[in-house]
Parts: structure tokens; C-alpha cells; sequence
């Protein structure tokens, strides 16, 4: 009966329980659950010490083995015929936001759970062994970095350097670990891991605005983030004649439309914003002499982005020198974009197809742990969409339709890399 | 030898002592005296209480009558041939900003004792006589309103109103009158005045620029002031491509360079200020979603500023329908137009004339206790440079030469109008 396991004839219609996903995202929403609907769930936490242990107590009723790191990121191992092979894994994250939503990270995490109880239902076997794994600390609201557990398993930091990282109230990631007993035995990035597939909600408008079900994600954008100042100078708004003002909030207007117009250039995988604008000493009858802003450029290429921040720097430069003002913009911040593995991508992109669900490439807009995990192993998202695009918000709103749905996908891809011939 | 007192060849080749109006300007300048150089000298505070007695004194050793009203406010009278006349008066206001400079007010103040000083130097009695007052509360920075004394003087409040005002620590303007012993026993508004000419520096650029030693002030400005909001919607700026944005702060960026537009379209008297502008929930990776700001249009033409209103809210209309954002636009205060008398507008044009200054006229872009004397009683003011024209700060300045100058105009100012033959 083995070999029968994999055949496509045992597993092409095979769906998860969509009921039961849902079911589980309400279940565990409870943990930090807050009177507006939303989630305050932050990393490592009382109540994240409790989804955890639910999670736990979860996978181990469906046959899976969990192991944890020594950053509190848990592993949940369900063996395949072929041990030799490297797990073909899933997951995300169950922190929140403060006042986070019901499923950003969770949904990833949940619904690779219920592949793993569709599997079993169905008592069916993959090849390679499957992993679901929980990431400690994607959002980053608590302790600095976001996506720290991730990074640590991709190599850019150390676990020392993590473990000593401390939230505002001066508490360690060690000593927050330790406070609910989730620092576990393993070592950091000790598990090899053949291929990397995460589930998420879009966070973003795109899918639901065409009326797509599934986001077959290529990669994640690049990100320059700059900090500026434009100077010009102070005066009283009565007395100084237009033509002998250096109002900075003049000048700042134009870059904020120059910078629109950069982005557009680009389009449309360009964006770009001007998210804090702070006059200095405002008031009312006062022309503004300074104002501190911040800048985020984001594109799939580094050439794009290169562009952009030398257009950016082009525009201040002519609006400082005609309107007599000082920019001074620096860049504080750069990551390069993440392109997802082109195999894993075509895989996504063919269980959806055989799904039968509408589906678009896309670029994720947003960091994730799989941005992470792409600097070791294969990965590669599958999004669903989101009511608004609205995320990071008590609001947040996925329907169990389109959950259900990406767990499907997340099945039918977790099946076709795990069942695959070595390479 | 009385009447050879006011024959031309006694007077026109009078001018003050710039040395001794200099000498009480650094003198009183040591009341409230900061150490950057300017003065912190709160209406009705101890250290206004130190210059309000240093200025009676100066007033009585020049031979002065000095009253003081229910108010605080401090009239000195240099008596005149004709006592039926009513006098001829100037003066200014002695309380600063918190960190305000040596001249805005003072100067009008010292300017007028020495112009009382250096007339009895020469032995020149006037036919009307001469009122010398120290207005209460000009700046506004402790009760509100701002020139309230004046205001009281020319009708626009009642005594009691002005006595019940309130500082930010709850002292009334009654307490705060006693607490310095400088309520006086006159019923504001009882004097009766001929005419009011106040010398001031012009905390503007103009003159400076321009190189002209006096300002002919023909009016103050009309200002109207707005509050507002710009609404679109937060969102996450790596998730939402720029054509589905309804982002706050470009819609604040084109209104801004549009009521730019609007000033500019009624140049060169009209000015437009946005002087505050507050991104709610800001940060640098989200989408602006609301702003609040302040506008604050001026010109000297009531005509004008309803067409600088009607363009302003048509811009906002445009801007919001094509960028799907919400303008709300209130106007919380307008002020009309304050045209000033034109025979003393002549006689100080014949004055500076007279004294060889190179003059132009001018519109105070700032408020000042003339604009509610002009509701009353024939008024107009003097203007002289200040550097880079930097005013309500500690760093304000005049020089020695051009505040002599603006004295000298002010002498022959009220020469001219206490000697001139009954209406």
C-alpha cells in the first residue's frame, strides 16, 4: 500500500478541512485576544507562551515530533518515508502586532498544522520528511530586530547576539525565554531544511482589489529607508513677502511630490513614502525653518532602487538650490531585494493552477521570515488576500474561503516538493 | 519768546539724542534680561513691574503727568500752549515675548520719552500737548488676546472682560495687576486722544532689503486664519501600490504649493502661510492617513482675502476629488483690514521727507495696539529696519542710527500734527 500513498491518484483531490483551520485560527485568537477582534500577542509573552504550548500540545496530537531551538522557534517534524531527505518545511509566526489582527503570521502556522491532520486523515506518507515550524519574534514590536529568529537561522546573526537583545523595559530575549520556558535545547540553524514554503495574508490590496484568490509570490522587495532634514529659515508669516520666504514646508511639498512622481516612473512595482513629516517649533503664524521627514523606497530590483535614490537625491538638490533651502537626506537603511526560488515559485503557481483558483504574481511589499529563510534554502510565499489590505490592525480580516484555499495550495506545493525524485 | 517756540526756525533743525535714546533702550533692556541678549519680560510679570516704574520715573524727571488706568496702562502727559486741544500721542507697548528681543515695542516707548526729553532740552512747548503710553499686554504670550489694552482703550471689550482673563497658571489679569501694584484709577478708554502715532521696528525684511531707512505704514493687513484636516487612508507602504494610495500628505503637499499659487496670484501684498502641519499616528513605513494643519492668509484688501478663500477651498475641493482624500477647511478667525489716517500717513511721508530718510510705504504684516487705536482715533505708524527681520526672538536688532532716524520722524511727526492750526 506504500507506494500507492504518493501516486496522484490518492492525493489529487485531497482538500484540507477548511472548517477546522478556521476553527483553530478562532481557538487561538483567544490567546491575547483583545474586545475590538484583534490579537496583543507580543513575542514571547504570557499569552504567547500559551499559543505556544497550544501549538505544541497540538502537533503532538497529530503525530508530530516538536523539537525547539534555543531561541524558542518550534520545529514540528512529521517523518516521511526517505529520512535522508532534508524536510520540506512551512510555517510563520504566532506573535502579533499590539494591536495586531487574527492572521498575520498565524494563518501560515495554522494552516501547515492542517495539512499535517489532512495528511493523517488521509494516511498518507511523502517522501521526504515535512516540517512545520513557529519562528519566535517576526514582528519585532517587542525586541529589535523583526524577524530575528529567522535571520539567526539564516546566519546574520548569532544567537548570542540575539539572546542579549532587550525590549524596552530592559528584558532580555534570554530572560523573556526563560520567563515562560521556551528556550529549547537545539542549536540555532542546526536543522537543514530542503525547501521553505510560507503562508500568508497579503497585506496589501492587490489580490483583493482583482478578485484574485492566491498570490504566487516571486520575491521580496528591496527597501532603502532615508532620514531628512530641510532647512530654510524661520520668519513671521505677516511680515515676510512670498518672494523672501525659505519656508521649508514648501520645500518639503515638493519633494514629497517629486518623490510620488520617482515611484511612478517606476511603475508599477515602485513605491515610495514619506511616512513622518515633523516642522520644528510650528505655529500658525510662523513660516516653517525646518522640518525633520523620513523616506521608504521599495522595488523588486536593485537597479530600480539605485535609480530611484539618485533621482531622489537630484530632485532635493534642484528644489533646495531654487528655493534657497538645505536638504540634507541621509540613507540609514538598505536591503536588497529576495528573489524566491523559480522552482518552488513554478510549484505554487501549479498546485493553484490545478486547484483551480484565480491566481497573479506578485511581490511581497512586506518583510517575512521566508525573506530570511531565502538566504539559505529554497523558499518561496503563497498569499491570500486580505479585507482593506489592512494588517498590523485589530481589524485585520481574511476570509475562511480564501484560508482555505491557501492551505490547499500550501498542500498540494508541500506534496509535490516533498513526493518529487531527488535531484 | 513763546510763540517763537514753534516757528519753523526753532524746530526743523531738532533731532533727539540717538546716544541717550540708545543708552535707555541697553538701560531697560536689563529688566527680564536673557542671557543670549533679549528679554523675557511677561505682561504684568515682577520684571514688567521693574520697567513700568523705571518708565514712570524717566517720565516724571522729564516733567511728565503720568495716569495709570484700570488696565495698567501708562499715560504721560507733556502739557501743551492750547490744554483744550486733545493731544497728540504716541507710544508702544514694554512687555516682550518669553524670549523676545530689545526693540519690538520698547523702541516705540523710549523713542517717545526721548522725543518728551529732547523737546524740553530745547525749550519747546507744543500747541496741543503730547501723550506718551505704555500699553498693557501687546504680545499675548501671557492673557490672551494679544493687545488687549488697546483693544479696551478703543471699545472692542469692557474692563471687566479684560480683568477676568485668565494666565495659563489661572492668575487673572486683575490678580496679576495687583500683585505688581499697577492698577491704576483711570477708567480705560477715558482719555480722549488727537491722534496716535506708534514708531516700531518692522519685524519683516522689507526695508532692510530694500536699503530704506523709514516705513510709511498706510495699514494693517486683514489676516484670516483656518484650521484643517486632510483624511485618506493609513496603509502599508511596502503592501500598496501607488495608484491605489490615498495618501494625506501628498494631498497637504499640493495644497500647501497651491495656496503658494494663491498668495503669489495677488502679489506683492498678499502673503500665505501653512504653518502647522501634524501627521496623526505617524511612522516611517505607513501610508500618512490624516493630517491636521493651520493656514493663515493676509492682505490689506477685504476683497482680496474673499478671494484668497474662495481659491483655497476650491484647490482643496480639486485636490481631494482627484486624489479620493478629505478636506475640512474651517476659518476660526478673520480680521478685516486696517487702513490708517491718511494726513498722519502724509505728515510722516513730509516728515522723513523733511529729515532727508530714504522711505517707502509700507503694510504691517504684524498686529500692533495702532491697529485697534485706528478704530477710534486717527493713528498711524513708523516703521524702521531690523536685521535679517528677525523679531520674537533674542537675537532681534536694530541699529543705533536707524532707531534716531525712526525718533527723529516720530519728533516731527508730532510737531507737525501738535502745531498744526485747529481743524
Amino acid at each position: 500500500m506504500a507506494t500507492d500513498q504518493t501516486s496522484p491518484g490518492k492525493t489529487h483531490n485531497l482538500r484540507i478541512d477548511g472548517s477546522r483551520l478556521w476553527a483553530s485560527l478562532m481557538e487561538t485568537a483567544a490567546f491575547g485576544g483583545t474586545p475590538a477582534g484583534g490579537i496583543n500577542r507580543l513575542t514571547l509573552s504570557p499569552e504567547d507562551g500559551q499559543v505556544r504550548d497550544w501549538f505544541r500540545a497540538a502537533c503532538e496530537a497529530a503525530g508530530l515530533e516538536v523539537g525547539v531551538d534555543a531561541l524558542g522557534t518550534q520545529y514540528a517534524l512529521r517523518r516521511g518515508r526517505d529520512m535522508s531527505r532534508k524536510p520540506i518545511a512551512c510555517g510563520s509566526h504566532l506573535d502579533t502586532q499590539p494591536t495586531g489582527g487574527k492572521f498575520d503570521g498565524i494563518l501560515g502556522v495554522l494552516a501547515g498544522l492542517e495539512v499535517m491532520r489532512s495528511l493523517d486523515d488521509a494516511g498518507i506518507e511523502t517522501e521526504a520528511p515535512l516540517l512545520l515550524v513557529n519562528w519566535t519574534n517576526e514582528e519585532g514590536s517587542r525586541f529589535a530586530p523583526a524577524m530575528m529568529a529567522s535571520a539567526a537561522y539564516a546566519g546574520e546573526f548569532t544567537t548570542e547576539e540575539i539572546l542579549a537583545k532587550r525590549d524596552a523595559a530592559g528584558i532580555s530575549v534570554a530572560e523573556a525565554l526563560d520567563a515562560i520556558g521556551c528556550r529549547g535545547p537545539e542549536p540555532v540553524g542546526g536543522r537543514e531544511i530542503g525547501a521553505f514554503v510560507e503562508l500568508h495574508i497579503e497585506q496589501g490590496p492587490i489580490l483583493e482589489a482583482e478578485g484574485k484568490t492566491i498570490g504566487v509570490v516571486e520575491g521580496g522587495q528591496g527597501i532603502a529607508w532615508f532620514d531628512g532634514t530641510v532647512t530654510g529659515f524661520e520668519s513671521h508669516a505677516g511680515t515676510t513677502p512670498m518672494p523672501r520666504r525659505r519656508d521649508a514646508l514648501l520645500g518639503l511639498a515638493e519633494l514629497a511630490l517629486a518623490v510620488e512622481r520617482i515611484a511612478c516612473a517606476h511603475a508599477p512595482s515602485a513605491v515610495a513614502t514619506m511616512g513622518e513629516a515633523v516642522i520644528g517649533a510650528p505655529s500658525r503664524n510662523v513660516v516653517p525653518g525646518q522640518i525633520r521627514f523620513t523616506l521608504d523606497l521599495r522595488d523588486p530590483r536593485s537597479e530600480t532602487l539605485d535609480a530611484m535614490e539618485t533621482a531622489l537625491q537630484e530632485a532635493a538638490a534642484e528644489i533646495g538650490t531654487r528655493r534657497n533651502l538645505a536638504f540634507q537626506i541621509e540613507r540609514i537603511w538598505r536591503k536588497e531585494p529576495v528573489p524566491f526560488d523559480t522552482k518552488l515559485v513554478a510549484a505554487v503557481d501549479a498546485a493553484a493552477e490545478a486547484l483551480g483558483h484565480s491566481r497573479r504574481r506578485i511581490i511581497s511589499g512586506a518583510g517575512h521570515d521566508a525573506c530570511n529563510l531565502a538566504g539559505r534554502v529554497p523558499t518561496t510565499m503563497i498569499f491570500v488576500p486580505c479585507k482593506d489590505g489592512v494588517s498590523h490592525n485589530e481589524s485585520e480580516s481574511a476570509t475562511p474561503a480564501d484560508c482555505a484555499a491557501g492551505a490547499d495550495v500550501l498542500l498540494h506545493t508541500l506534496l509535490a516538493l516533498a513526493n518529487a525524485p531527488r535531484a
